[in-house]
């Protein structure tokens, strides 16, 4: 890891400090072309805005401009390091957005005395912006953040620790059920971790049919006796006399975790039903490791959130090609529905067969729908073809 | 320019709307290369920034990214457009700081319900940036937004509108008495304009040793007697009994017209002094035309804000070279010392012989210092060489 530590420093230091870079997108070398980028030509695209504020997606870049935002509550594993701190992975995402889906990215870094100053801040500089993704925003202050700001903007806004996990998260369970045999109407699903992953996965896999959800958190399960659940997670506590995560793990057909390092105990895997779906996605190290879980048994299904193991859950899935369908169908919000046409189309692209170039970017022989492929890679350039387009036409069919 | 306007909408446009675009600085095409500039790399330099402030200058682009803000309230000369409006000219800057000085800028299009607020939100996202730019914000509110924003803040601040154009208009001015033969110390100098730009440029002058200096606005002289003066501008008025510009141009050596088309009516430009200095620096249309103001009289050096007349007195001259020397030795503000050190390096320049270079962008045969080049020209590759080291060094010496 020291290796990494210094390659990701040289990386960030040199040949010029950062990750990205303001371009003309314009030709502007001569006096000419300047006279048509400023003044006086610049006049023209000023006043057609001013008579028509939809314009400004004709005249500048504010359609494909989405500002990445941050207070540095909660950044990455690292926790409260404060909104300059946080730039480094807001640039990186920045970065992502455009690799992936041609998206230019500003990331902002707020640092605002009350979170009544932040929410503020951010609708008074959304004019700039065609959409506004959230990031690393601590729970419970992110969910009220992203409220106000969807009911006071008309521009789509996406906090992606919640949203982005939820939907490939959706993507990978439909397929290792699929594999298991199981449906997610019937499934016994238990969620270690109530914060802003699980609590968004749980309500979108709610409205996709589940109906036997528990989540538990440090305190034990969310039951409608306990008097510290936020008002945001009020809807997921469950009426019951089952209290802890080992109460919850007999017969459990799917285990999501998103909290925090080996948090599951290998002999709860013991108790699960037969053919289980174990995701364990704490970074950088997950609930339970995969060789660990698969040496207690070989029936299950595993992802989590590492590069290194199969199946990863990997948020680079889906914010890009979210919001390139958004901007692209001109969404005015993200809706679940555009999340749950997101989540199919990422289920869908995992079962077709996988294109040479895919298998030599990860330099595979081969990669087939099973057990260690239940979601695609990030490299796979289908997923702009089939991902952006599907969530363009929930939008269009108000979805 | 009917013409202008169709080309200006279509440059605009096509192929993509708006002039700019964000791009990776750093290759991310493999996955290896992502987890630097991404997850898990990224918390390398989180961590170092998190321990001290300062490494954010290191590690991501906050040393050469400037925000180009604005409140839309006026752009250009055409007013009140409101902030989206204003984004295609915030974008112009963006290009212009780029290709002028390689600094990256973020346009921020701020709609604020008070001044106030617009504050706060500048506040608060400034640790996203190395400095800030204000752009087209209206007279009298641009000044305390200013002064706030210079005391709260320790990145340089600096409106363009007061104090670029008090920089070239001061560096044009050095030589026009020059060449004149005449003092600063001693010229009789007559303001017609007392908004952002007149005033900062008469503070600018009275700081470098002008002693006899008048403005006048559309109410006449700003006189001890008047009652309408805002606080900003009451250490400029005058003690006199004469109330307007009318009484003040008869022997005055230099009129300074930062106000509106055709304000300066041609029999005044008689009653100046011999070989006076006539600026006429409204846009799109000047105080008075050149051709006008030649017919008139033989023995006057004239000045405008236009492209199509001999010595345009061109923002592009100040503010990429300012701010690069201000990023480069990390200035907390843009002090006077700094103005000043841009203003004489732009003077000088243009006392020096022109490059071949400069002469083919124009496509002129000669350019030599005189009546009829006494500010250098945008395209003027020894611009970033002089005036970016000049305001560097005054930094150093805490001018």
């Amino acid at each position: 890891m020291n290796d990494l530590k210094q390659q990701a420093l040289h990386y960030h230091e040199f040949p010029r400090p950062g990750k990205i870079s303001v371009e003309s997108s314009k030709p502007c070398e001569t006096a000419a072309e300047l006279s048509l980028a400023y003044t006086p030509g610049v006049a023209a695209p000023v006043m057609e805005i001013h008579s028509d504020p939809a314009n400004a997606y004709r005249y500048t870049n504010k359609g494909n401009l989405v500002a990445v935002i941050t207070d540095g509550t909660a950044v990455l594993g690292l926790g409260n390091v404060g909104a300059l701190a946080g730039k480094p992975v807001m640039e990186g995402k920045g970065v992502l957005f455009k690799r992936f889906a041609g998206i230019d990215v500003f990331d902002i870094e707020i640092n605002a005395p009350s979170i009544e100053s932040f929410i503020e801040t951010v609708v008074n500089i959304s004019p700039t912006f065609g959409g506004i993704n959230l990031e690393d925003i601590a729970a419970p202050h992110c969910f009220r953040i992203e409220k106000e700001l969807r009911e006071r903007l008309d521009i789509p806004v996406f906090h992606d620790d919640q949203h982005g996990t939820a939907v490939i998260t959706t993507a990978a369970l439909l397929n290792a059920l699929e594999l298991q045999g199981k449906s997610l109407a019937t499934a016994k699903i238990v969620f270690l971790g109530a914060g802003a992953a699980g609590t968004a996965t749980a309500r979108l896999l709610k409205t996709m049919g589940a109906t036997d959800i528990t989540l538990v958190d440090k305190s034990g399960v969310l039951h409608s006796g306990r008097k510290d659940i936020c008002e945001h997670s009020r809807e997921l506590v469950r009426d019951t006399d089952l209290y802890t995560l080992a109460d919850m793990m007999p017969g459990a057909d799917v285990f999501i975790g998103v909290s925090a390092a080996n948090a599951l105990p290998p002999e709860l895997l013991k108790l699960m039903a037969p053919r289980p779906v174990v995701f364990a996605l704490a970074n950088p190290d997950p609930e339970i490791l995969p060789a660990t879980a698969h040496s207690i048994r070989d029936d299950l299904i595993m992802a989590t959130g590492r590069s290194d193991f199969p199946n990863q859950v990997n948020n680079a899935l889906c914010f890009p090609f979210l919001f390139r369908g958004a901007l692209d169908a001109r969404a005015r919000q993200i809706t679940q529905g555009m999340q749950i046409a997101a989540a199919k189309a990422l289920a869908g692209l995992a079962r077709e067969p996988v294109p040479q170039q895919v298998l030599d970017a990860y330099n595979l022989k081969e990669l087939k729908f099973g057990k260690d492929y239940i979601i695609p890679k990030p490299f796979d350039p289908r997923l702009m073809e089939r991902v952006a387009p599907a969530v363009a036409k929930a939008v269009e069919q108000n979805a």
